[in-house]
């Protein structure tokens, strides 16, 4: 079981964009960060539900497989789920559709839990209000001994890392610089001592680190 | 003639430390970022002497020789020649002890300027006030049809970036996160279009990012 972090990141550092409007509630910034991401075979299939072939294999691709394997249970901050945005919405079931990609028990961390979602895929969405360990002990338990991510936002990774609660935090660097957002690395001097880093270069100019316990 | 940037900088972006004490001038973060670099060969031969032959070789040592080949001129800040530490001493004749690596002319960029500085290996220190493009033009003349490099620190390369001066920029991201310094990638949205970007990951896990135009 090892609890994992995978995220996309710009050169700069950026793991969450700020230029949503609410005419285009991703923004702009978001698109190019996600870009190689979103184009492999495996997210096209997993998340868009697009079973035409199409999408890109090799290196990123294989990260994204990665991604969803041998995942148990995820936690994400409210801010992913969405509900800073749709706080008013008690109808609101997230960003994914009637899919989720998940398949798996979601715990969401919230100061005002709300009833749980459920989806005929095995997705689950149980808002709790928890510390980090405490959070953490509850997707453990629900995982049957596979593993846990923190999906994000970074804010709710940086408190998971700061915790020493992560096994292995996976970032894909996009050679982009955004300028703007909220950044990943910020108050996280020396994170490294404790972990086996390793890098990848993909086609795309995507770089894959990996830190290990 | 190309005109070249090469930097290593954090995980976090941090091209400059600043834990810089009157005991320790360089500082435990600047030794922990460049020690990649200064374990290589190239740069135990180059800048050390050291002609025993150890040092790393492989990636990094490839780039470390890079690093001066091809070399016809180099920019610099005054920061990086250490006026501002010696701004008193106008007998200051940088850190490179009586062999300077460069072996070309430097131009070092200062309001206060004081006469050029020569060595026997070909080193010459000439203190320029002038702009970014007036100084290039300065170096370029100077280089003899060979590459211009901007040396540093990240404020004098920033300029010239964002002057649109710089025709390949490498950078070897060292996987350690310093959480203090000054960062390279501040206010430089957008630097990426233009260039073409190429990555290569290290035994050492650091990654060596270059943009080409």
């Amino acid at each position: 079981m090892t609890v994992r972090v995978d995220l996309n990141i710009s050169l700069d550092g950026f793991a969450t964009t700020t230029d949503q409007t609410p005419e285009n509630p991703f923004g702009e910034d978001w698109s190019r960060l996600v870009h190689t991401y979103v184009s492999t075979r495996t997210f096209r299939e997993r998340v868009l539900h697009d079973t035409s072939g199409t999408g890109t294999t090799g290196i990123n691709d294989d990260y994204a497989q990665a991604y969803f394997a041998e995942l148990g249970a995820e936690i994400m901050g409210a801010g992913m789920f969405g509900l800073h945005d749709h706080q008013d919405d008690p109808d609101w079931r997230g960003w994914w559709g009637k899919e989720p990609p998940f398949r798996v028990p979601v715990f969401v961390l919230t100061h005002t839990p709300r009833p749980t979602i459920e989806f005929d895929n095995g997705t689950t969405f149980t808002f709790i209000d928890a510390a980090p360990e405490e959070a953490l002990a509850t997707a453990i338990a629900a995982a049957g001994g596979r593993d846990v991510r923190v999906g994000g936002g970074p804010t709710t990774v940086k408190q998971f890392l700061r915790a020493g609660l992560v096994d292995q935090l996976h970032v894909a660097i996009v050679p982009i610089l955004l300028g703007r957002g909220i950044r990943l690395w910020d108050d996280l001097r020396g994170l490294e001592s404790g972990y086996t880093i390793s890098s990848e270069a993909a086609e795309s100019g995507v770089i894959h680190l990996t830190l290990r316990r």
